[in-house]
């Protein structure tokens, strides 16, 4: 059994004999990332043994150090602080709650069992069956007792049915996630004033499996019990938000009684540990649309045993409970005019609602945004360039980091305004060609962007454009007949709009339109919060409500993606 | 921490420091009986200590060997061999089956998850509403592809619902259980055919914290977490019972889909950890009387872990949901005529049902027919006298174990024997007096019966006459208008009515009639196993449809009591 030294952590763990590296790494508590799903494939994974560099995931755990790189850490983000809550309508009602019933005492005439008059006065009041979970008949008795007959239960409203969840007097609170691909947000939220008093994102920790969807799918197939230890991976990351928020509010987990979660198709499938195979392949059917309400008991989570975790539905294969929360968050349906949620990714998903409408579609747009396939590429990390504009006809730049930050890579939102500049200055044409004798720009020290790269990003705005474009014309509209277009998530939230509009990812304002673009934040977790606190609020209804468009049926998507291929597009006229 | 040698088990457990001899026999695995809860009341758990009596109970464990008497153990008894199951009515509707469902293959144009195809399927053939368990969902896209859009779910209704609860394709048992106070007895049941395939019957281990009701719920007042106990005790019994019919028929416990359970209110009460302090005191008021369906994985049994467990309803405090399943088990709503189902235990429970009514009533017999608290007394135990008759005017007695079996006590249906007996050849009187020198008398060498003996019997045959009486008086009818009399329960099955006739504790046959009595056995267990069965059985409304005469309300009880305390009657034209 190889004792393997991982430094600079200066950690040492006894390697299971015929380990790799990364499986003796994740032993000592290191995440590595591997974005191949650690196939040998992508070589991103390089650590050194006794300074030669060799993969983590496929070398085994030698009898020496391993020194692992940062770089290839899977690291904590910083913590989203701004997500917006809308503000619950008028006259709340809330999913959860407490209530306060006063009983008449039994008599040996009326002499009804305890549940039965509690279940009678509930029903009274709510109009509703009203139904006690097992769990909490054994305290039922006394606390009746105690408190001379009027007692405050916990009860929450599904369906049309009450049911009593607890009895205990702890503050309510809840909690909602949004479990995206890379990074998993979630709230605690006050359920009595629909407050949220913390929040926090940590990586997915499947990730370690994979970068992309894809890949993820693809190690559940190859690998026995790969769907359970997806499971498992993003059960252990939710236990472990929802133990640091609890503690951080100083409140006790197991008296949380319910929680919600958004995320894409994919991401809900390895929740519940279903896996996702024929998700990848035509017709690309999920095992399931509208999830089950589990218990948090059946899920192993440290929440009340008994409190309900709900999954928001999907539209549609590719447009997940992510974006039916977005609906959800944003109020769509109840919008005037003609507007659009814009949820930039590996794969963008765009929701049209108008009076009457509201359809969707997904496409890919590859991973060219997030940093990935792109030579100078990375996330917004620390060293990342974020923007880039020409003043006096020099390119400038800004680094996440301030001043002192050394440039390293450019981020999603640089790399817009990268192309942007770029075009501005000519040093590549409409066609995305260098124009200049090297076929590549060097920003910075280090920081270089090739003709591939320009291919690739060209492509990856141009299938959001075509996505958007395709949805308005379902409708005979055209992009200028919308009035506001929401841009949510992670990579809208440092886009400059401009330069977005330059390079012909988005359309430009009509005449006279002062605005039309709105960053609205993570409306996945937003509405994954408004489904937790408003039971007037039905998610099915809402992603129901939602017409999928899929855009693999038919050319369409093609021809609108080949015509926005060029930057701003071949039809000038449109900008 | 001393060093105990259990004899005659050669049995040696370090003791915990401070623990009696009961709780280290406990860790032995040795189960000793304590009727007055382990108070050191009752004096019935004497073991020797190098020779010396004291009590388990409260004596320390010492550092020596320890002897512990048969008599006082916790024992196996008999399994019931007799269960009545009442054929299933035509047309069998399960409440659990397989159906074998084919689905269209799902084309981009029609792209519903694999779920939604499902359940639409089962709601179009069942005309219901129809989910899937969140624990299935992993195994649905593999199997419906393997089957080539053909799969075979197993489904339960509930309500008016349908749920998909698994797709294993093992055989389909089912479990009921019949909770007694003294006697925990479990049957499996193919829920294809219907057919039992197994019975177990074991002792109620909550028979070491009190032999009774009274001394169990006393125990939970007296002893933190002693309701958690007590459902700790029950719920291992039942994992056991589930464990050893599963490997005698050779099947998987965990594919087991489907368990219901009886008992009286307080052992449905301790199964779930609900305290019954209040249903011992006025106005008698039990925490629930219809239970919540719970998942077998709540309750920790090792089924099919979504699988339900039902708990059959009370119908008050003390008509449990034993007396609801006789009910359902004899299908006594849809009987001709005028009849009543007698349970006798401790408590004696009765209904009565003709055209149009149905009424019960429970009464406080005491455990003299248990054996307890007569000098004599014994359950059925190899030993015991379970019949005596006059012949040449001389007594005669038959012993369980036969002939070759030593005669040490007098059970139940002896007792009954004895009594009438005793009445007959003039030993005692009317009034139960013996008209003997002596106020005893002795059957056999150590087997006596006392003038106390006769007085406690003639006060519990009094109580089930009476109670049978006052039910009656309800509807302005007689005990001679029954048509038959059906008794339930371990104490019947023995029990030589004509001799029960004799002593008043059962009215006499009317003229004419040649037969007025039926033994039908465990129905508790049987109308358990209905349930299990049969989904058109709704145990809740068969448990509303019958009305509860509470006897301490108003005196005809004791009116019926008194006149009842003679032999076997003050109205000797009753008889």
């Amino acid at each position: 059994m190889p004792e393997v030294l991982f430094l600079p952590d200066n950690i040492r763990v006894d390697a299971a004999p015929g380990s790799t590296i990364s499986e003796a790494a994740r032993e000592a508590g290191i995440g590595v990332s591997h974005p191949c799903g650690g196939r040998g494939v992508c070589e991103r994974c390089t650590v050194f043994v006794e300074g030669r560099p060799v993969l983590a995931c496929t070398t085994p755990a030698p009898q020496s150090s391993v020194f692992i790189p940062d770089a290839i850490r899977l690291a904590t983000q910083t913590i989203l602080k701004d997500v917006k809550i809308y503000d619950p309508k008028h006259n709340r009602q809330p999913r959860v709650e407490r209530v306060t019933v006063t009983l008449d005492p039994p008599t040996l005439i009326e002499p009804a069992s305890d549940a039965e008059r509690l279940c009678a006065a509930l029903s009274a009041r709510y109009g509703a069956r009203a139904q006690i979970e097992a769990s909490c008949l054994p305290d039922l008795p006394g606390r009746l007792r105690e408190g001379g007959y009027s007692l405050s239960p916990v009860i929450r409203h599904e369906n049309d049915d009450v049911c009593v969840l607890s009895f205990h007097s702890d503050p309510l609170y809840g909690v909602a996630a949004d479990i995206g691909t890379t990074t998993v947000m979630a709230a605690l939220c006050d359920l009595g004033t629909g407050n949220v008093v913390d929040t926090i994102a940590v990586p997915n920790p499947q990730a370690e499996y994979g970068a992309d969807i894809i890949t993820r799918i693809v190690y559940t197939e190859e690998t026995p019990s790969g769907a359970r230890k997806l499971k498992d991976a993003i059960l252990k990351t939710l236990s472990d938000c929802i133990g640091i928020m609890s503690a951080r509010a100083g409140i006790k987990p197991e008296s949380i009684p319910l929680m919600t979660v958004a995320g894409n198709t994919v991401m809900c499938h390895f929740l519940l540990g279903i896996p996702a195979d024929y998700l990848r392949r035509e017709p690309y059917v999920p095992a399931a649309r509208i999830y089950p309400a589990v218990r948090a008991s059946e899920l192993g989570l440290p929440l009340l045993p008994c409190g309900r975790v709900m999954i928001l539905p999907s539209v549609a294969s590719y447009i997940g409970g992510d974006i039916a929360a977005g609906v959800i968050a944003l109020d769509l349906a109840a919008k005037d005019g003609v507007n659009m949620l814009v949820d930039v990714g590996t794969n963008g998903e765009m929701v049209l609602s108008g009076p009457g409408f509201m359809i969707a579609c997904s496409c890919s747009v590859g991973p060219a945004f997030e940093g990935s396939g792109i030579s100078c590429g990375s996330r917004a990390v620390r060293g990342a360039i974020d923007n880039v504009y020409c003043r006096d006809d020099r390119l400038m730049y800004g680094t996440i980091g301030g001043p002192e930050a050394t440039p390293k890579s450019v981020c999603g939102s640089g790399l817009v305004s990268l192309l942007s500049a770029l075009l501005k200055k000519g040093v590549i044409d409409r066609s995305g060609r260098f124009t200049t004798p090297e076929d590549y720009f060097t920003l910075a020290r280090d920081v270089t962007i090739t003709q591939a790269d320009v291919s690739n990003l060209i492509r990856a705005k141009a299938a959001i454009y075509a996505g958007m474009s395709v949805l308005v014309k379902q409708l005979d509209m055209n992009l200028s007949d919308i009035d506001t277009i929401y841009i949510a998530g992670g990579f809208g939230s440092g886009i400059n709009v401009e330069h977005a509009i330059d390079i012909g990812m988005f359309p430009p304002l009509s005449d006279g339109e002062d605005e039309k673009f709105e960053y609205v934040g993570n409306t996945a977790l937003a509405g994954a919060l408004r489904v937790l606190c408003d039971r007037t609020i039905d998610a099915v209804e809402a992603a129901a409500s939602i017409t999928n468009i899929e855009l693999s049926i038919g050319n369409e998507f093609m021809e609108e993606f080949t015509k926005a291929c060029f930057l701003p597009h071949t039809e000038m006229a449109l900008f």
